[in-house]
Formats: structure tokens, C-alpha cells, sequence
């Protein structure tokens, strides 16, 4: 038997991924920048071992859905077919977080997954290879194997479709106060929502920004433009939902709850407190602020009955080996 | 002294009015479908006497703020210069609903003083006529102007910018159930978020659309295809929001209980009931079904504390004069 786990954070995107143009290598419509979350994080263990005769899987102590339990499946699969074996698996994954509702446990899932089950496997994956894979498991995962501000770059094959490091964790002291605005799980998955998303009419319009966008917010980052940054990243926000709210079907991923408190920024702002919002494809809401505005923020949002949990993240590593263990 | 009362409806657009193309003259970037509402109405007297000295404006009991009262003697003074007279006025409206909430007590308010007070200064203008002269005062008045569904047509000069009927209200027995959702005044008021609708980016494409959506609308208007008519006024509603969440600043008009709403409405098409939502700018929503429809949507709508009133609305006639007493 042979074993490993890894450490994989969740990632909050300032410009969004939304769209495919490779469904089945799950390769994006455009580039997206993003940071690291030091606070939601999946531990995942992958055991090899060939006592076992299938793949048992066991996420935050209990079994997956089927579909679910096929994607990870297929994951273990290019797994075994990149290091030449043929055991089954036993996978143990927890989150320090709820899944499911816009935290992208999917992408600190995959991105712990990935590392751990190529480290079990007795792959040596580069950074590069190790997004490349953790992309085909759910896109944004690719994202979280670096460390730090990160850019998934904006590739037409499998090979330059992978994340890159644009700045170390220590660069900015901004923060990520998350909101967690119910437990309930979403609706649509991001997945069948992802699959639409051309049939918006906005999309071919927005794909034509991107790449300036993205070019924009990396500069705001360099300078620590947080004003700027924080306009960007929040005009950006209210676009992916635009673009999910003029599909069809209409996605409407916001709650009452994300609803009010993306109005309460609004007014936070006009008070003096320097936050702006962004929100993935779920219903809890991320307020982006400077470290130094932390407390103020995470004050606001604990006076409001819609806000079951507040994680606060700063800017955090990638995914990362914890044990490993090889016969 | 020359007197008349007059009732004007609110209106409720299938295909919205955003942006101007001529902001003095108030001519809209594109032409829009609407119906008329039997229950959402303002009734206005104007009274013009030489015992005045100046105007004396009175909305539902009390006064109004300073940019209000200067656009409704503005409106005044159109007339005036029409009638080529230059008393001053006394003027006493009130409406049966909440104003400010996104019920278009301005539509209704303006297109029952335009009717009054034409007809007060002893002035016998055409249907054309008065819908030309309410749209200076408030562009979606023009629109409560003719009787039953009504289009606002998309004219390049003031003399081609009015509304015309397109069916009788008889046509059609359809439904607006109305569900208040606040009385709280809205933060942005339309006239101030019109002007910078060009801000968002998605506006040219909007615009470049709205001729082919029109004509669609009204094909199914005529055809009574309830289906595919709600499927387009929902995403036509979604739409402008979404053109108003991208302008900058971005406009949020919906609150929680919007929101809410209008994910219900969906699991209410689920459980088979055909119903559909549309929004103006503000946070009241407006369910649309078919007549024999009102009591199964009115009861859904009953049980949600977020509505603190529902109002039943069918084809409803245009702007009427109910008393004229000239000397």
C-alpha cells in the first residue's frame, strides 16, 4: 500500500471563469486571476492498495452522489493512467468549510486530490503538470496549486491551460471575509450552469473584454491599487452574474441574504470602510478588504441574521504534501 | 377659474424603457410593449384660477421635494405655453398605491395630469397629442395614454415618439398580480439611473436586439401564445437588471424579498402553475398569468411575509377624464 495527503485552498477569482471552450478538458473561455484562501481548506487521503476491489470514497465522512463519485473516479482514473498502475483507491477528504454553496470546495477539493493521489501513485508532477491535471478534475482547481496571486493562463490546449504564481501570499495584505449566507446547497451545480453559458447573449462581449480585464486587474495587484482593484473585482462579479442571469434557463444563484448584504457594501463604503464584494457561482459572499479593515468588516457582517459562519482568509499557499508514505 | 379630474393608469412594460436617446425631449433608445393596469391608478384635479399666485401642488395629501415639484410645473408650464395662458395652478392628485417602489406612480401621476390639465385649459388635443406631451413629463406616461396594450413607438423625434394601442383590453385576459414588497422608497430614482444607462456594456447590444424583441412580443400578444409571452417578459425583465447591475455605479433595485419572489416563481411554474415575473425599476414585483390563474398566484403571493400588499390588475383602460368645469 502505498499513501498521501495533501492540503488543498479553496481560491476567490477577482476576474471570473465562466464558459468552456473544451467541455471534456474543461478548458476555459478565458484567462482568470486569483488568490489563494489561507482558511478553507480540504485535507484529502489517497490510499493505493491492492487489497481493495473499488474505489471507496468517503468526503466529509460520508459517500458522494453518483455523479459526484464518477468525477472523482475519473480523476483517480488519469491518475493511474499517467503512473501505469491498475490499484483501487481509498480516498478520505474533509473540508474545513460547507461544499456547495459557492466556496469552491470542488477546487480545493480537486487541488488536494490531485496532489495527493499523484504523490500516492509515486508521480513526481511539476507545478505545471500538477494544474494541468487538478484542470481536469474542475477547472478552477488548476488555480489553487500554485501559491499566492495566481493566473490561470488563457490556453488553447491542454498543455498551456495550466496556473502560474503572478505574486507570493506575501505580496498584499488584503483580506478575503467570507460571509457563509446558508448552508443550503445550491440549485444548479456550476457544472450544468458552466454548460449554458453561451447561451447568454452577452457572453461574446464579455469574452472580448477579458483579456484587458485581466491585464487590468494584474497591474492593480502590482501597484496595490485597492480602490481601483476593489471596483474592478466587484464590477466583475456583477458581470458573471449578469452573463447567469440572461441565460437559458436564468440562473439566479443569489439568496435573499447575498442580496442584502451586496447592498449593505454599498453603504459600508459610504461610511468609510474601504470593502467591496465578489460572489462565485453560489450564494455566499466574499468581501475583499485590506488587512487592517478585517475586524471592522467582520464586525458588520456578524450583526446580520443571514450570515451563518465568517471564515477570514488572507492570501494563502497552493496545495501542498502533508504525509506520504510509499512501499 | 377653468377645472378638470382625471384618472391615469400605471402601466407595466413587457419590453422595458432604458436609456435615452434625447434626455430634454425624453425619447427613449428603443420602443417598448406594455399593458395597462385596471388597479393601479392616479386620479388628479388641475384647477387654473387668476386668484392664484403661484402653483399649489398637493400629491397624496402632502408636498413634495423640491426636484419633484419643479418637473411638475415644468409639466405645467408645456401646457400653459400650449393654451397660451399663464395662470397658475392648483393641483391635487393621489394614487391608489404606494409611489416609489417601482409601481410607476410617475407614469400613472403624468399621464393623469397631462389630461387634466389639457383638458383645464379648455386645450382638446388628440390621443397622439397627449401621449407626445405626458412623455416630456414622464416617458413611460405616454404609454397610459391609449386604452389597453399598448406600443410606445420608437420614433427619432418628439413628433414620432407615442404610443398607440395595439389590442383593445379586451383582447386578452391576462393578469398582473402586483405584490408589493417594500414602501420603502428606492435609493436610485429611474430618472437619475436612465442617465448613465450607456455605462454599461452590454447596452449596444441591448439596443440592437429591442426591435426584433418588440415585433416578437407582439406576435405572441396577438397569437396569446401565454408561454413563450411569459418565457420573453421574464428574460426581457432580467435583462434590463442585469444592464442596470453593469452601469456604473451599478444599480440594485431588487431586495431580499424580490429575490425571493422571484425564485419561487419558478418552483411555482414547477408545481404547474404558469406564471411569470417582471420587474421595473424598483423592488415590487409583477406576476403575470392568465385570468383563470389570479387565486392559485394571489394565494402563493398571501403567504410570504415579504408582501405587504397584492394588488390585481387586468387590461386596464387608458388616461380618462372624469370631470371638466370650464368658465
Amino acid at each position: 500500500m502505498s499513501k498521501a495527503t495533501a492540503v488543498g485552498p479553496s481560491n476567490i477569482a477577482f476576474t471570473k471563469y465562466w464558459g468552456r471552450k473544451d467541455e471534456i478538458l474543461r478548458l476555459p473561455e478565458n484567462g482568470s486571476v486569483s488568490m489563494n484562501l489561507s482558511n478553507l481548506l480540504t485535507t484529502t487521503t489517497v490510499a493505493f492498495s491492492d487489497s481493495l476491489t473499488s474505489d471507496e470514497i468517503t468526503i466529509n465522512g460520508g459517500g458522494l452522489e453518483e455523479g459526484e463519485t464518477a468525477r472523482v473516479i475519473k480523476h483517480l482514473d488519469r491518475v493511474r493512467k499517467l503512473a501505469n498502475i491498475n490499484l483501487k483507491t481509498r480516498v478520505v477528504s474533509s473540508n474545513n468549510f460547507p461544499s456547495g454553496t459557492g466556496l469552491s470546495s470542488s477546487a480545493s477539493g480537486f487541488a488536494a486530490l490531485t496532489l495527493a493521489a499523484s504523490a500516492a501513485a509515486g508521480l513526481k508532477l511539476s507545478e505545471k503538470e500538477l494544474s494541468i491535471l487538478a484542470r481536469q478534475g474542475s477547472g478552477s482547481a488548476c488555480r489553487s496549486i500554485p501559491s499566492g496571486f495566481v493566473e490561470w493562463l488563457d490556453g488553447d490546449t491542454s498543455e498551456t491551460s495550466y496556473a502560474v504564481q503572478i505574486f507570493p501570499s506575501s505580496h498584499w495584505a488584503i483580506a478575503d471575509v467570507v460571509g457563509v449566507v446558508s448552508e443550503g446547497k445550491k440549485e444548479v451545480s456550476t457544472s450544468a450552469g458552466q454548460q449554458s453559458a453561451q447561451s447568454s447573449p452577452f457572453m461574446p462581449l464579455r469574452l472580448s473584454r477579458m483579456k484587458g480585464k485581466n491585464e487590468q486587474v494584474k497591474k492593480l495587484i502590482e501597484e496595490k491599487n485597492f480602490k481601483e482593484f476593489g471596483q474592478l473585482l466587484e464590477a466583475e462579479a456583477l458581470e458573471l452574474h449578469t452573463i447567469m442571469l440572461t441565460q437559458i434557463p436564468a440562473l439566479i444563484y443569489w439568496t435573499p441574504g447575498t442580496l442584502r448584504i451586496m447592498k449593505l457594501v454599498n453603504h459600508w463604503r459610504a461610511e468609510g470602510i474601504p470593502v467591496y464584494f465578489t460572489i462565485n457561482t453560489g450564494q455566499d459572499i466574499h468581501l475583499i478588504c485590506e488587512e487592517e479593515n478585517i475586524h471592522k468588516v467582520q464586525k458588520k457582517l456578524g450583526h446580520l441574521e443571514e450570515v451563518r459562519d465568517i471564515i477570514i482568509n488572507t492570501p494563502g499557499e497552493g496545495a501542498r504534501l502533508t504525509h506520504q508514505h510509499l512501499f
